[in-house]
Protein backbone atom coordinates (compact mmCIF):
# COMPACT_ATOMS: atom_id res chain seq x y z
CA UNK A 1 0.00 0.00 0.00
CA UNK A 2 1.59 3.29 -1.29
CA UNK A 3 0.75 6.42 0.13
CA UNK A 4 0.72 9.87 -1.39
CA UNK A 5 0.76 12.60 1.30
CA UNK A 6 -2.28 15.19 0.93
CA UNK A 7 -1.02 17.55 3.04
CA UNK A 8 0.19 20.20 0.72
CA UNK A 9 -2.54 21.59 -0.73
CA UNK A 10 -3.28 25.04 -1.86
CA UNK A 11 -6.77 24.86 -1.44
CA UNK A 12 -6.08 24.15 2.52
CA UNK A 13 -6.67 28.14 4.05
CA UNK A 14 -3.20 27.11 6.01
CA UNK A 15 -1.64 26.33 3.33
CA UNK A 16 -2.34 28.63 0.77
CA UNK A 17 -1.06 31.18 3.41
CA UNK A 18 2.15 30.02 3.74
CA UNK A 19 2.14 29.90 -0.18
CA UNK A 20 1.19 33.34 -0.37
CA UNK A 21 3.63 34.61 2.00
CA UNK A 22 6.36 32.30 0.82
CA UNK A 23 6.68 30.28 4.25
CA UNK A 24 9.34 28.03 3.44
CA UNK A 25 9.98 26.52 6.90
CA UNK A 26 6.14 25.46 6.85
CA UNK A 27 6.10 24.17 3.60
CA UNK A 28 9.36 21.94 4.12
CA UNK A 29 8.28 20.78 7.75
CA UNK A 30 4.88 19.27 6.06
CA UNK A 31 7.16 17.50 3.54
CA UNK A 32 9.35 16.26 5.46
CA UNK A 33 7.41 15.01 8.12
CA UNK A 34 4.93 13.39 5.60
CA UNK A 35 8.27 11.91 3.67
CA UNK A 36 9.56 10.67 7.32
CA UNK A 37 5.92 9.08 7.93
CA UNK A 38 6.41 6.75 4.61
CA UNK A 39 4.76 8.28 1.90
CA UNK A 40 5.47 7.14 -1.11
CA UNK A 41 4.78 10.40 -3.19
CA UNK A 42 4.22 14.08 -1.54
CA UNK A 43 1.06 15.74 -3.21
CA UNK A 44 1.64 19.29 -4.47
CA UNK A 45 -1.31 21.74 -5.05
CA UNK A 46 -0.56 25.48 -5.01
CA UNK A 47 -4.49 26.53 -5.56
CA UNK A 48 -6.19 27.58 -8.19
CA UNK A 49 -5.11 31.00 -9.28
CA UNK A 50 -4.50 30.23 -12.66
CA UNK A 51 -2.35 33.33 -13.06
CA UNK A 52 -0.26 32.43 -9.82
CA UNK A 53 -0.27 28.73 -10.02
CA UNK A 54 2.72 28.20 -12.02
CA UNK A 55 5.17 29.74 -9.86
CA UNK A 56 3.44 28.87 -7.00
CA UNK A 57 3.74 25.51 -8.46
CA UNK A 58 7.79 26.32 -8.99
CA UNK A 59 8.25 27.51 -5.30
CA UNK A 60 6.57 25.05 -3.64
CA UNK A 61 8.73 21.88 -5.64
CA UNK A 62 11.46 23.42 -5.45
CA UNK A 63 11.44 23.68 -1.73
CA UNK A 64 10.14 20.73 -0.98
CA UNK A 65 13.04 19.00 -3.28
CA UNK A 66 15.82 20.26 -0.85
CA UNK A 67 14.82 18.90 1.82
CA UNK A 68 13.31 15.68 0.49
CA UNK A 69 13.87 13.16 -1.83
CA UNK A 70 10.65 11.86 -2.03
CA UNK A 71 8.81 12.19 -5.63
CA UNK A 72 5.87 14.44 -5.49
CA UNK A 73 2.56 14.20 -7.49
CA UNK A 74 2.20 17.36 -9.67
CA UNK A 75 -1.74 17.99 -8.79
CA UNK A 76 -3.12 20.66 -11.18
CA UNK A 77 -5.77 20.26 -13.72
CA UNK A 78 -4.09 23.51 -15.64
CA UNK A 79 -1.81 21.99 -18.28
CA UNK A 80 0.18 25.17 -19.06
CA UNK A 81 1.18 25.25 -15.21
CA UNK A 82 2.06 21.35 -15.23
CA UNK A 83 4.08 21.80 -18.63
CA UNK A 84 6.15 24.24 -16.84
CA UNK A 85 6.25 22.80 -13.46
CA UNK A 86 7.05 19.16 -14.26
CA UNK A 87 10.50 20.76 -15.75
CA UNK A 88 11.49 21.54 -12.22
CA UNK A 89 10.63 18.30 -10.65
CA UNK A 90 13.99 16.26 -10.05
CA UNK A 91 12.07 13.00 -10.21
CA UNK A 92 9.53 11.46 -12.08
CA UNK A 93 6.51 12.92 -10.79
CA UNK A 94 2.74 11.76 -10.17
CA UNK A 95 0.50 13.20 -12.04
CA UNK A 96 -2.69 14.50 -10.72
CA UNK A 97 -4.99 13.81 -12.87
CA UNK A 98 -6.78 13.11 -15.42
CA UNK A 99 -10.36 11.98 -16.20
CA UNK A 100 -12.94 11.31 -19.00
CA UNK A 101 -13.51 14.98 -18.67
CA UNK A 102 -11.97 16.09 -22.94
CA UNK A 103 -9.86 18.86 -21.87
CA UNK A 104 -8.15 16.80 -19.41
CA UNK A 105 -7.70 13.47 -21.98
CA UNK A 106 -6.02 16.52 -24.39
CA UNK A 107 -4.33 18.86 -21.77
CA UNK A 108 -3.04 16.59 -19.01
CA UNK A 109 -2.71 13.44 -20.23
CA UNK A 110 -0.25 14.20 -23.26
CA UNK A 111 2.16 15.55 -20.21
CA UNK A 112 1.98 12.64 -18.23
CA UNK A 113 2.21 10.26 -21.28
CA UNK A 114 5.55 12.45 -22.99
CA UNK A 115 6.79 12.14 -19.45
CA UNK A 116 6.44 8.66 -19.08
CA UNK A 117 4.25 9.63 -15.67
CA UNK A 118 2.45 7.82 -13.31
CA UNK A 119 -1.08 9.69 -13.40
CA UNK A 120 -4.37 9.50 -11.17
CA UNK A 121 -7.35 9.00 -13.18
CA UNK A 122 -10.67 9.93 -12.02
CA UNK A 123 -13.93 7.86 -12.73
CA UNK A 124 -15.93 10.99 -14.01
CA UNK A 125 -16.49 13.06 -17.25
CA UNK A 126 -17.45 16.41 -18.34
CA UNK A 127 -21.28 15.41 -16.93
CA UNK A 128 -19.71 14.70 -13.85
CA UNK A 129 -19.15 11.77 -10.90
CA UNK A 130 -21.92 8.69 -12.54
CA UNK A 131 -23.95 8.26 -10.28
CA UNK A 132 -23.41 3.60 -10.80
CA UNK A 133 -20.71 1.11 -10.72
CA UNK A 134 -21.74 0.29 -14.70
CA UNK A 135 -21.51 4.30 -16.05
CA UNK A 136 -18.19 4.61 -14.10
CA UNK A 137 -16.67 2.02 -15.64
CA UNK A 138 -17.70 3.35 -18.84
CA UNK A 139 -15.87 6.35 -18.19
CA UNK A 140 -12.49 4.18 -17.07
CA UNK A 141 -12.63 2.45 -20.34
CA UNK A 142 -12.89 5.30 -22.06
CA UNK A 143 -9.86 6.73 -20.28
CA UNK A 144 -8.21 3.45 -21.12
CA UNK A 145 -8.71 3.51 -24.53
CA UNK A 146 -7.42 7.09 -24.70
CA UNK A 147 -4.07 6.17 -22.46
CA UNK A 148 -3.78 3.18 -24.37
CA UNK A 149 -3.54 5.26 -27.88
CA UNK A 150 -1.22 8.11 -26.75
CA UNK A 151 1.11 5.67 -25.26
CA UNK A 152 0.88 5.41 -21.58
CA UNK A 153 1.00 1.78 -19.75
CA UNK A 154 -1.21 1.07 -18.24
CA UNK A 155 0.52 0.59 -15.21
CA UNK A 156 0.79 4.19 -15.23
CA UNK A 157 -2.85 4.43 -14.11
CA UNK A 158 -3.87 4.62 -11.23
CA UNK A 159 -7.59 4.73 -11.12
CA UNK A 160 -9.59 6.77 -8.55
CA UNK A 161 -12.95 5.33 -8.42
CA UNK A 162 -14.21 8.26 -6.90
CA UNK A 163 -15.95 7.40 -3.26
CA UNK A 164 -19.01 9.68 -2.20
CA UNK A 165 -20.42 10.37 1.00
CA UNK A 166 -22.21 7.54 2.58
CA UNK A 167 -24.59 10.35 4.23
CA UNK A 168 -26.47 11.03 1.53
CA UNK A 169 -26.24 7.17 -0.68
CA UNK A 170 -25.82 4.61 1.84
CA UNK A 171 -24.39 2.70 -0.98
CA UNK A 172 -21.47 4.96 -1.69
CA UNK A 173 -18.77 2.51 -0.72
CA UNK A 174 -20.11 -0.35 -2.62
CA UNK A 175 -20.17 1.55 -5.49
CA UNK A 176 -16.58 2.85 -5.02
CA UNK A 177 -15.42 -0.90 -4.29
CA UNK A 178 -17.86 -2.22 -6.93
CA UNK A 179 -15.81 -0.37 -9.25
CA UNK A 180 -12.03 -1.20 -7.46
CA UNK A 181 -13.38 -5.23 -8.28
CA UNK A 182 -14.23 -4.04 -11.90
CA UNK A 183 -11.38 -2.29 -12.16
CA UNK A 184 -8.30 -5.15 -11.34
CA UNK A 185 -10.34 -7.37 -13.55
CA UNK A 186 -10.74 -5.64 -16.47
CA UNK A 187 -7.83 -3.58 -16.27
CA UNK A 188 -4.97 -6.03 -14.34
CA UNK A 189 -1.58 -3.86 -15.02
CA UNK A 190 -3.84 -0.74 -13.51
CA UNK A 191 -3.62 0.62 -10.05
CA UNK A 192 -5.80 1.76 -8.00
CA UNK A 193 -5.94 4.86 -5.45
CA UNK A 194 -8.41 6.69 -3.55
CA UNK A 195 -9.04 10.04 -1.45
CA UNK A 196 -10.89 10.01 1.75
CA UNK A 197 -12.23 13.40 1.89
CA UNK A 198 -16.10 12.35 0.71
CA UNK A 199 -16.90 9.29 1.84
CA UNK A 200 -17.24 10.01 5.77
CA UNK A 201 -18.58 13.85 5.25
CA UNK A 202 -21.51 14.70 7.76
CA UNK A 203 -20.93 12.11 9.52
CA UNK A 204 -20.05 11.84 13.41
CA UNK A 205 -16.51 9.66 14.44
CA UNK A 206 -15.13 10.14 10.94
CA UNK A 207 -11.99 8.36 11.27
CA UNK A 208 -14.02 4.81 11.97
CA UNK A 209 -15.93 5.27 8.80
CA UNK A 210 -12.35 6.28 6.75
CA UNK A 211 -10.49 3.08 8.41
CA UNK A 212 -13.44 0.59 7.98
CA UNK A 213 -13.70 1.78 4.11
CA UNK A 214 -10.10 1.59 3.38
CA UNK A 215 -10.15 -1.45 4.56
CA UNK A 216 -12.47 -3.19 2.83
CA UNK A 217 -11.14 -1.03 -0.30
CA UNK A 218 -7.87 -3.09 -0.05
CA UNK A 219 -9.14 -6.17 -0.23
CA UNK A 220 -10.98 -4.69 -3.33
CA UNK A 221 -7.68 -4.43 -4.62
CA UNK A 222 -6.62 -0.50 -3.36
CA UNK A 223 -3.16 -0.45 -3.53
CA UNK A 224 -2.33 3.61 -3.05
CA UNK A 225 -4.29 6.15 -1.29
CA UNK A 226 -4.36 10.04 -0.87
CA UNK A 227 -4.57 10.17 2.41
CA UNK A 228 -2.28 12.13 5.48
CA UNK A 229 0.34 9.97 6.39
CA UNK A 230 0.89 10.84 10.10
CA UNK A 231 -2.43 9.75 10.97
CA UNK A 232 -1.13 7.12 12.99
CA UNK A 233 -4.69 5.30 13.54
CA UNK A 234 -5.57 5.24 9.68
CA UNK A 235 -1.54 3.85 9.16
CA UNK A 236 -2.26 1.33 11.73
CA UNK A 237 -5.57 -0.03 10.07
CA UNK A 238 -3.83 0.11 6.66
CA UNK A 239 -0.86 -2.06 8.19
CA UNK A 240 -2.98 -4.11 10.04
CA UNK A 241 -5.27 -5.05 7.05
CA UNK A 242 -2.23 -5.78 4.80
CA UNK A 243 -1.03 -8.33 7.91
CA UNK A 244 -4.85 -9.55 8.03
CA UNK A 245 -5.05 -10.14 3.73
CA UNK A 246 -1.87 -12.21 4.22
CA UNK A 247 0.11 -9.52 2.63
CA UNK A 248 2.58 -8.86 5.41
CA UNK A 249 5.03 -12.68 5.18
CA UNK A 250 6.02 -13.32 8.92
CA UNK A 251 4.14 -10.41 10.28
CA UNK A 252 7.57 -8.40 10.39
CA UNK A 253 5.56 -5.34 8.81
CA UNK A 254 3.00 -5.19 11.57
CA UNK A 255 5.27 -6.38 14.55
CA UNK A 256 7.67 -3.56 13.40
CA UNK A 257 4.60 -1.34 13.32
CA UNK A 258 3.90 -1.76 16.60
CA UNK A 259 7.62 -1.38 18.30
CA UNK A 260 7.91 1.92 16.92
CA UNK A 261 4.57 2.54 18.54
CA UNK A 262 1.94 3.15 15.53
CA UNK A 263 -0.61 0.96 17.41
CA UNK A 264 -2.21 2.96 20.68
CA UNK A 265 -3.17 0.23 22.43
CA UNK B 1 -25.14 -8.73 12.56
CA UNK B 2 -25.88 -10.94 16.02
CA UNK B 3 -23.24 -11.23 19.08
CA UNK B 4 -23.17 -14.31 20.67
CA UNK B 5 -21.59 -13.01 24.54
CA UNK B 6 -18.86 -14.88 24.79
CA UNK B 7 -18.42 -13.98 28.71
CA UNK B 8 -19.73 -17.36 31.11
CA UNK B 9 -17.37 -19.56 30.21
CA UNK B 10 -16.68 -21.96 32.72
CA UNK B 11 -13.10 -22.75 30.92
CA UNK B 12 -12.15 -19.30 32.26
CA UNK B 13 -10.42 -19.06 35.12
CA UNK B 14 -13.00 -16.34 37.21
CA UNK B 15 -15.90 -18.19 35.46
CA UNK B 16 -14.93 -21.71 36.99
CA UNK B 17 -14.70 -19.98 40.20
CA UNK B 18 -18.10 -18.44 40.80
CA UNK B 19 -19.22 -21.74 39.37
CA UNK B 20 -17.37 -23.80 41.86
CA UNK B 21 -18.66 -21.32 44.82
CA UNK B 22 -21.76 -20.73 42.92
CA UNK B 23 -21.62 -17.34 43.09
CA UNK B 24 -24.91 -15.81 41.62
CA UNK B 25 -23.86 -12.46 42.05
CA UNK B 26 -21.07 -12.82 39.65
CA UNK B 27 -22.52 -14.63 37.14
CA UNK B 28 -26.08 -12.48 37.17
CA UNK B 29 -23.54 -9.51 36.61
CA UNK B 30 -21.95 -10.86 33.89
CA UNK B 31 -25.34 -12.10 32.03
CA UNK B 32 -26.94 -8.58 32.33
CA UNK B 33 -24.08 -6.62 31.28
CA UNK B 34 -23.77 -8.42 27.84
CA UNK B 35 -27.61 -8.46 27.24
CA UNK B 36 -27.50 -5.04 28.10
CA UNK B 37 -24.93 -4.56 25.39
CA UNK B 38 -27.08 -5.51 23.28
CA UNK B 39 -25.93 -9.62 22.81
CA UNK B 40 -28.93 -11.61 20.97
CA UNK B 41 -27.49 -14.55 23.13
CA UNK B 42 -25.42 -15.51 25.90
CA UNK B 43 -23.36 -18.65 25.64
CA UNK B 44 -23.53 -20.59 28.94
CA UNK B 45 -20.53 -22.62 29.27
CA UNK B 46 -19.76 -25.14 32.71
CA UNK B 47 -16.71 -26.19 31.72
CA UNK B 48 -15.10 -29.69 31.54
CA UNK B 49 -16.71 -31.69 34.45
CA UNK B 50 -18.16 -34.22 32.78
CA UNK B 51 -19.65 -35.53 36.58
CA UNK B 52 -20.66 -32.36 37.44
CA UNK B 53 -21.22 -30.44 33.73
CA UNK B 54 -25.24 -31.16 34.12
CA UNK B 55 -25.73 -30.02 37.53
CA UNK B 56 -23.34 -26.89 36.71
CA UNK B 57 -25.27 -25.65 33.42
CA UNK B 58 -28.76 -26.18 34.80
CA UNK B 59 -27.37 -23.67 38.01
CA UNK B 60 -25.90 -21.11 35.57
CA UNK B 61 -29.53 -21.26 33.61
CA UNK B 62 -31.54 -20.76 36.16
CA UNK B 63 -29.86 -17.94 37.44
CA UNK B 64 -29.22 -15.85 34.54
CA UNK B 65 -32.91 -16.36 33.32
CA UNK B 66 -33.39 -14.95 36.52
CA UNK B 67 -32.05 -11.57 35.63
CA UNK B 68 -32.62 -11.65 31.67
CA UNK B 69 -34.62 -12.56 28.51
CA UNK B 70 -31.85 -12.86 26.32
CA UNK B 71 -31.87 -16.49 24.81
CA UNK B 72 -28.77 -18.83 25.96
CA UNK B 73 -26.41 -20.30 23.86
CA UNK B 74 -25.89 -23.76 25.74
CA UNK B 75 -22.18 -24.38 24.97
CA UNK B 76 -21.26 -28.41 25.77
CA UNK B 77 -19.82 -31.48 23.72
CA UNK B 78 -21.09 -33.63 26.32
CA UNK B 79 -25.31 -34.96 24.75
CA UNK B 80 -26.03 -36.25 28.46
CA UNK B 81 -25.60 -32.87 30.08
CA UNK B 82 -27.12 -31.05 26.98
CA UNK B 83 -29.74 -33.32 27.39
CA UNK B 84 -31.02 -32.68 30.72
CA UNK B 85 -30.10 -29.17 30.40
CA UNK B 86 -32.02 -28.30 27.68
CA UNK B 87 -35.28 -28.77 29.90
CA UNK B 88 -34.21 -25.54 31.78
CA UNK B 89 -34.44 -23.36 29.38
CA UNK B 90 -37.20 -21.19 29.13
CA UNK B 91 -36.48 -19.91 25.09
CA UNK B 92 -35.16 -21.83 22.66
CA UNK B 93 -31.28 -22.06 22.99
CA UNK B 94 -28.52 -22.06 20.25
CA UNK B 95 -26.57 -24.87 20.63
CA UNK B 96 -22.83 -24.56 20.58
CA UNK B 97 -21.25 -26.97 18.91
CA UNK B 98 -21.81 -29.29 15.86
CA UNK B 99 -19.04 -30.14 13.65
CA UNK B 100 -17.95 -32.87 11.30
CA UNK B 101 -17.01 -35.20 14.30
CA UNK B 102 -19.32 -38.74 14.25
CA UNK B 103 -19.85 -37.88 17.82
CA UNK B 104 -21.70 -34.58 17.90
CA UNK B 105 -23.62 -35.17 14.58
CA UNK B 106 -24.71 -38.31 16.44
CA UNK B 107 -25.06 -37.22 20.05
CA UNK B 108 -25.77 -33.19 19.87
CA UNK B 109 -27.50 -32.65 16.52
CA UNK B 110 -30.58 -35.03 17.35
CA UNK B 111 -30.87 -32.81 20.46
CA UNK B 112 -30.81 -29.46 18.38
CA UNK B 113 -33.17 -31.17 15.93
CA UNK B 114 -35.47 -32.04 18.39
CA UNK B 115 -35.54 -29.04 19.88
CA UNK B 116 -35.66 -27.08 16.22
CA UNK B 117 -32.82 -25.02 18.19
CA UNK B 118 -30.37 -22.65 15.90
CA UNK B 119 -26.79 -24.98 15.87
CA UNK B 120 -23.12 -23.91 15.24
CA UNK B 121 -21.47 -25.77 13.18
CA UNK B 122 -17.35 -26.15 13.28
CA UNK B 123 -15.61 -27.08 9.86
CA UNK B 124 -14.14 -29.51 11.25
CA UNK B 125 -14.13 -33.32 11.49
CA UNK B 126 -12.40 -36.15 13.55
CA UNK B 127 -9.72 -35.93 11.56
CA UNK B 128 -9.13 -32.25 13.48
CA UNK B 129 -9.37 -29.11 11.83
CA UNK B 130 -8.73 -29.25 7.80
CA UNK B 131 -5.81 -26.88 6.35
CA UNK B 132 -7.21 -25.62 2.74
CA UNK B 133 -10.60 -23.86 2.30
CA UNK B 134 -11.95 -26.98 0.38
CA UNK B 135 -11.06 -29.76 2.59
CA UNK B 136 -13.66 -27.56 5.40
CA UNK B 137 -16.18 -27.43 2.67
CA UNK B 138 -15.85 -30.93 2.38
CA UNK B 139 -16.91 -31.07 6.03
CA UNK B 140 -19.44 -28.69 5.60
CA UNK B 141 -20.69 -30.29 2.89
CA UNK B 142 -21.32 -33.89 5.00
CA UNK B 143 -23.10 -31.71 7.67
CA UNK B 144 -25.35 -30.32 5.75
CA UNK B 145 -25.84 -33.40 4.37
CA UNK B 146 -26.85 -35.00 7.96
CA UNK B 147 -28.42 -31.93 9.40
CA UNK B 148 -30.77 -31.93 6.17
CA UNK B 149 -31.14 -36.05 6.92
CA UNK B 150 -31.95 -35.33 10.29
CA UNK B 151 -34.66 -32.59 9.57
CA UNK B 152 -32.73 -29.23 10.84
CA UNK B 153 -33.37 -26.17 8.27
CA UNK B 154 -30.75 -25.02 6.60
CA UNK B 155 -31.41 -21.76 8.10
CA UNK B 156 -30.63 -22.74 11.94
CA UNK B 157 -27.01 -23.55 11.33
CA UNK B 158 -24.18 -21.20 11.96
CA UNK B 159 -21.25 -22.28 10.39
CA UNK B 160 -18.24 -21.31 12.14
CA UNK B 161 -15.11 -21.36 9.52
CA UNK B 162 -12.93 -21.59 12.17
CA UNK B 163 -10.18 -18.30 12.00
CA UNK B 164 -6.89 -19.61 12.86
CA UNK B 165 -3.99 -18.04 13.88
CA UNK B 166 -2.17 -15.53 11.76
CA UNK B 167 1.28 -16.05 13.20
CA UNK B 168 1.59 -19.15 12.30
CA UNK B 169 -0.33 -19.31 8.63
CA UNK B 170 -0.53 -15.79 7.07
CA UNK B 171 -3.13 -17.02 5.04
CA UNK B 172 -5.41 -17.67 7.81
CA UNK B 173 -7.99 -15.10 7.65
CA UNK B 174 -7.91 -15.64 3.78
CA UNK B 175 -8.76 -19.30 4.27
CA UNK B 176 -11.89 -18.54 7.38
CA UNK B 177 -12.90 -15.73 4.55
CA UNK B 178 -13.08 -17.48 1.14
CA UNK B 179 -14.80 -20.87 3.34
CA UNK B 180 -17.30 -17.81 4.32
CA UNK B 181 -17.87 -16.70 0.70
CA UNK B 182 -18.40 -20.54 0.04
CA UNK B 183 -21.14 -20.87 2.78
CA UNK B 184 -23.21 -17.94 1.52
CA UNK B 185 -22.84 -19.13 -2.36
CA UNK B 186 -23.40 -22.92 -1.52
CA UNK B 187 -25.95 -22.87 1.80
CA UNK B 188 -27.87 -19.19 0.99
CA UNK B 189 -30.26 -20.32 3.59
CA UNK B 190 -27.38 -21.01 6.14
CA UNK B 191 -25.63 -18.43 8.74
CA UNK B 192 -22.31 -17.50 9.44
CA UNK B 193 -20.58 -17.38 12.61
CA UNK B 194 -17.06 -16.94 14.00
CA UNK B 195 -15.04 -16.70 17.40
CA UNK B 196 -12.03 -14.42 17.47
CA UNK B 197 -9.58 -16.16 20.12
CA UNK B 198 -7.40 -17.41 17.55
CA UNK B 199 -6.86 -15.20 14.70
CA UNK B 200 -4.66 -12.78 16.53
CA UNK B 201 -2.95 -15.40 18.57
CA UNK B 202 0.94 -14.62 19.49
CA UNK B 203 0.59 -10.67 17.71
CA UNK B 204 0.74 -7.36 19.70
CA UNK B 205 -2.21 -5.01 19.55
CA UNK B 206 -4.87 -8.19 19.22
CA UNK B 207 -7.48 -6.08 19.42
CA UNK B 208 -6.85 -4.30 15.44
CA UNK B 209 -6.42 -7.08 13.91
CA UNK B 210 -9.76 -8.86 15.15
CA UNK B 211 -11.31 -5.69 14.46
CA UNK B 212 -10.30 -5.64 10.71
CA UNK B 213 -10.96 -9.18 10.65
CA UNK B 214 -14.52 -8.92 11.25
CA UNK B 215 -14.93 -6.11 8.74
CA UNK B 216 -13.58 -8.13 5.92
CA UNK B 217 -15.56 -11.49 7.16
CA UNK B 218 -19.09 -9.23 7.58
CA UNK B 219 -18.07 -8.20 4.07
CA UNK B 220 -18.32 -11.80 3.11
CA UNK B 221 -21.02 -12.27 4.88
CA UNK B 222 -20.68 -13.68 8.62
CA UNK B 223 -23.80 -12.25 10.09
CA UNK B 224 -23.30 -13.27 14.15
CA UNK B 225 -20.08 -13.91 15.69
CA UNK B 226 -19.09 -14.74 19.17
CA UNK B 227 -17.24 -12.14 21.63
CA UNK B 228 -17.08 -9.62 24.20
CA UNK B 229 -20.27 -7.34 23.42
CA UNK B 230 -18.67 -4.92 26.41
CA UNK B 231 -15.78 -4.66 23.90
CA UNK B 232 -16.39 -0.96 22.52
CA UNK B 233 -13.76 -0.46 20.21
CA UNK B 234 -15.31 -3.80 18.61
CA UNK B 235 -18.92 -2.96 18.57
CA UNK B 236 -17.48 0.55 17.11
CA UNK B 237 -15.86 -1.48 14.39
CA UNK B 238 -18.96 -3.82 13.57
CA UNK B 239 -21.27 -0.88 13.95
CA UNK B 240 -19.17 1.09 11.41
CA UNK B 241 -18.63 -1.55 8.98
CA UNK B 242 -22.37 -2.33 9.02
CA UNK B 243 -22.80 1.30 7.96
CA UNK B 244 -19.99 1.74 4.82
CA UNK B 245 -21.36 -2.12 4.05
CA UNK B 246 -24.52 -0.21 3.36
CA UNK B 247 -26.44 -1.76 5.63
CA UNK B 248 -27.66 0.85 8.03
CA UNK B 249 -30.31 2.72 5.98
CA UNK B 250 -30.28 6.76 6.87
CA UNK B 251 -27.26 6.08 9.08
CA UNK B 252 -29.45 5.55 12.17
CA UNK B 253 -27.38 2.83 14.12
CA UNK B 254 -24.28 4.68 13.55
CA UNK B 255 -25.66 7.98 14.56
CA UNK B 256 -27.08 6.62 17.70
CA UNK B 257 -24.15 4.54 18.89
CA UNK B 258 -22.23 7.70 18.33
CA UNK B 259 -24.84 9.07 20.63
CA UNK B 260 -24.48 6.17 23.15
CA UNK B 261 -20.61 7.02 23.61
CA UNK B 262 -19.75 3.46 21.45
CA UNK B 263 -16.88 6.03 19.45
CA UNK B 264 -14.09 7.29 21.46
CA UNK B 265 -13.53 9.97 19.51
Amino acid sequence: MKIIGEKINGTRKRVAQAIAERDVAFIQDLAKRQADAGAAWLDVNAGTHPSREADDLIWLIENIQAVTETPLCLDSANPAALGVAIKAVNKTPMINSISGEPNRLEGILPIAAANNCPVIALAMDDKGIPKTMEDRMAVIRRVVAETRRQGLPDSNLYFDPLAMTISTDIQSANIAIGVMRAVRAEVPEAHLTCGLSNISFGLPARSYVNRVFITLAMQAGLDSAILDPLDQEMKAAIITTELVLGHDRHCLGYTRAFRAGVFGK
